[in-house]
């Protein structure tokens, strides 16, 4: 019996292939420094005893794990891991990879290594990894495979990009809908049934869908039951052209282990698992923190400097052109501050609590929206609720930090300012804060995105804005 | 036959909820117009019709729908259309809600009908619920639990927070190892199994765990075969005591349907199911969404203003003490912005740029200790690249902005000094942005927490410290 496959146990996993390429490099080290046949045999020893340690454990590894290892190495130690693992096992483990690992280690392979290791594949992991594959190589190796699986591998990658068809599989269990259960048990005895499996779908003579048997249904039920009488009727269905993100909120609404995939003449083409949706459900979330953080794509831990760099620029632009506009807004009153010198010294607080408690409405409201709890029924209530939280706030902290200002630079009529200032600026970030996120999701946007971008640029240029404005009607 | 779930349809739901609670709102403040007899008559028939149409609109709901609805509506109308539900399926639509609204819920309740729901639901959805009781309401409900239910509902009560035993059900299905399949389907005939049901579990004669039997091999073998022959004995477990993040990321992991929970002896106690571990998930992904914006707590759209301006004191106060700070450090300089005082209108943009690349940082590292890839082997890999790129975009960017400076000013000076500057401060947010989460992490702190407020902090202060200080040492 196998006991938990606890976090530790991966943690180890990774620690003894450290290990083992910790060695491998010494006695590398070792042989370099050496010179002649010596060298030669220390060279040797270290490839042959140590490759041959690594493979042993690699090979012991379930391909989720190794994938996690992959990912946790640096490049060159990468490779080397990778290249230790046999064509199915490597196969597998790059299914599992994060995107820019799988598509570093497929740059890595030769094209012989490539074939090998795509013609061991089932056609749904093939068709998982062929939209990463260079053109020809796929064209190869589908010229390689039997004629249903490539025509599968085919149609799967035609599906675009985070839809219901690129999820599912094709293998299904069904059963006519006239057959007793008995029949069914006979149909199956011996085959090897998809995972993971809940339920047998019923089609009629056209391979049309009527209906689904739980396998709870099969196992309880009299084997003299005819299926029409066992099955259910009540079930949720997708077709190949649905968005994956839809359907993953169904399977978590519903509950869902598997669904039937039909198309539009409700003929059975294929079904979508739960594990499948739940690396979708995965996946998508990682890139969304991303991307939050501004980050164009998914990027290696360990990728190359440049190409880091890269990946980081658009937002560094993006980034750089709004915080010279909310520059300009102060450049507007340079004679102000330099009747106040103060004024620069507090302005970046306003700002800043503008900001920050914008992000907290923006957070709010973006939830709200992907769980669809917002809609033109509400939003008027929602903005009510934000401005008064807003007010409350403004009033209290606004007065705390006037008292400060008061205090820090003994001039009462800054410390009014200071307090006013903070007041409306906290009032725009709950406006901007709903408006926001509302706008993008409007135009189609995702709203997580680029709402932070806008809202603080809003929120630091009407910061600086509100408090040097008062800070000149009132004050110089 | 049911077609797709979709968002759609769950739209129309709450928009039909909608049109009902409109109508009936249109009836009331007519009725409230009108005066004697006529007033009273209205009144009736506004409750009475539009009730009725309401009542059967929410039994036509699946609970989680139901949740929907509720979360999306307002206070008082978020109340009344929960009234309207059976005492079943308002607990069960309870147990599907966010938690914020839940207990909102459960406060508006009377006692009795409290009772009434909470009587009517099974141990395991009881016990979901009894944590957010009142103390007194959960004993009265247990008093009045048959006594296996009653304990089932302690013992899970009393597991903490967060455990694998606050999230596995006692719903469990098991077979002696010497059994027959055969003498498996009899015991099973005209059981209600639990859903999914992915495996039956292979216990010896005291119910110590020993295998499991997947039902594709129960489909598919032979009856005549021995349980013991035909079952894995490689089988992921977990103890009720396990952290439930754990378990998630081995199901994410191994692609799990349901696993067997084992007390200290290896005996079975229950079974974690995937649906249970999705809801988790996604529960877990929510509240780190919007603490990393900072709200102390879940908080419901729609709660009363009061509430919410408190939910989000505690970080706008750390806001503003860290703004404070950083707003003292330029007060450091005030006679050097007196001297040139288009310094206070470029040091925000220093400022930004580091907070922005560094916070890219902070989500890159934050997703590598979430995934187990940063270790102590690969931090001086991962530093030396973050710094890389830093030099990279500090040296290309930092230029930018200098001859930005040097037009806009006419100051060659001033656009050296805030070229260097920008690519000073972009180092500091590059080892700011790997220590900051590798700390939090090691003093057991939720990284993605706190990271962004100290990396902001540092990444302001030290931009502004490092322009000034640059400025006075060059210009001034």
């Amino acid at each position: 019996m196998n006991t938990t496959k606890s976090e530790e146990k991966l943690q180890e996993s990774l620690k003894q292939v450290e290990a083992l390429l910790e060695r491998y490099r010494v006695l590398e080290t070792l042989a370099h420094i050496q010179e002649g046949p010596k060298r030669d045999l220390l060279e040797a020893l270290a490839h042959r005893q140590n490759l041959a340690e690594l493979e042993k454990k690699v090979a012991g590894l379930h391909p989720a794990d190794l994938a996690y290892v992959l990912e946790s190495l640096p490049g060159e130690e990468r490779r080397l891991v990778f290249t230790q693992a046999r064509p199915r096992k490597r196969g597998e483990a790059l299914v599992e990879a994060a995107p820019a690992v799988r598509e570093q280690l497929l740059d890595s392979l030769s094209r012989e290594d490539l074939l090998a290791m795509l013609r061991e594949l089932d056609p749904d992991d093939l068709a998982y990894l062929a939209e990463s594959l260079p053109e020809d190589a796929r064209e190869e190796v589908y010229r390689s495979l039997d004629e249903r699986a490539a025509s599968w591998a085919l149609s799967q990658a035609a599906h675009p990009d985070g839809s219901v068809g690129g999820l599912m599989s094709r293998d299904v269990v069904s059963v006519r809908e006239d057959r007793s259960l008995a029949r069914l048990f006979e149909e199956l005895r011996g085959r090897t049934l998809p995972r993971p499996i809940d339920a047998v779908y019923v089609v009629d003579a056209r391979n049309v869908l009527r209906g689904a048997l739980p396998v709870d249904a099969v196992l309880t039920r009299d084997p003299a039951a005819c299926v029409a009488d066992a099955m259910t009727t009540d079930v949720v269905t997708f077709s190949p052209g649905d968005k994956a993100d839809q359907a993953a909120k169904a399977f978590e609404r519903y509950d869902l282990v598997s669904a039937p995939v039909v198309d539009e003449r409700g003929k059975l083409v294929g079904r979508l698992a739960v594990d499948a949706v739940v690396d979708f459900i995965r996946e998508q979330a990682e890139m969304k923190a991303l991307r939050r953080a501004g980050l164009a794509g998914e990027e290696d831990l360990f990728a190359p400097a440049w190409d880091s760099a890269k990946n980081r620029w658009l937002w560094l632009a993006v980034n750089l052109v709004t915080a010279f506009l909310a520059s300009r807004v102060i450049g507007l009153f340079e004679e102000t501050i330099a009747g106040l010198v103060a004024l620069a010294t507090l302005m970046p607080i306003v700002a800043s609590v503008g900001g920050n408690t914008g992000n907290q409405t923006v957070a709010l409201v973006i939830r709200g929206l992907s769980l669809g709890q917002v809609g033109p029924a509400n939003v008027r209530h929602l903005l009510g609720k934000e401005l008064s939280v807003s007010v409350l706030n403004g009033l209290v902290w606004g007065t705390v930090m006037g008292a400060a200002a008061t205090v820090l630079y003994g001039n009462v009529p800054l410390g009014a300012v200071m307090a006013g200032a903070v007041l409306l600026n906290l009032v725009v970030s709950a406006v901007v804060g709903v408006a926001v996120p509302l706008v993008l999701h409007r135009a189609g946007r995702d709203p997580a995105q680029g709402a932070s971008v806008l809202l603080t640029f809003t929120t630091d240029s009407m910061g600086f804005f509100i408090f040097l404005a008062l800070a000149r009607a009132f004050l110089v």
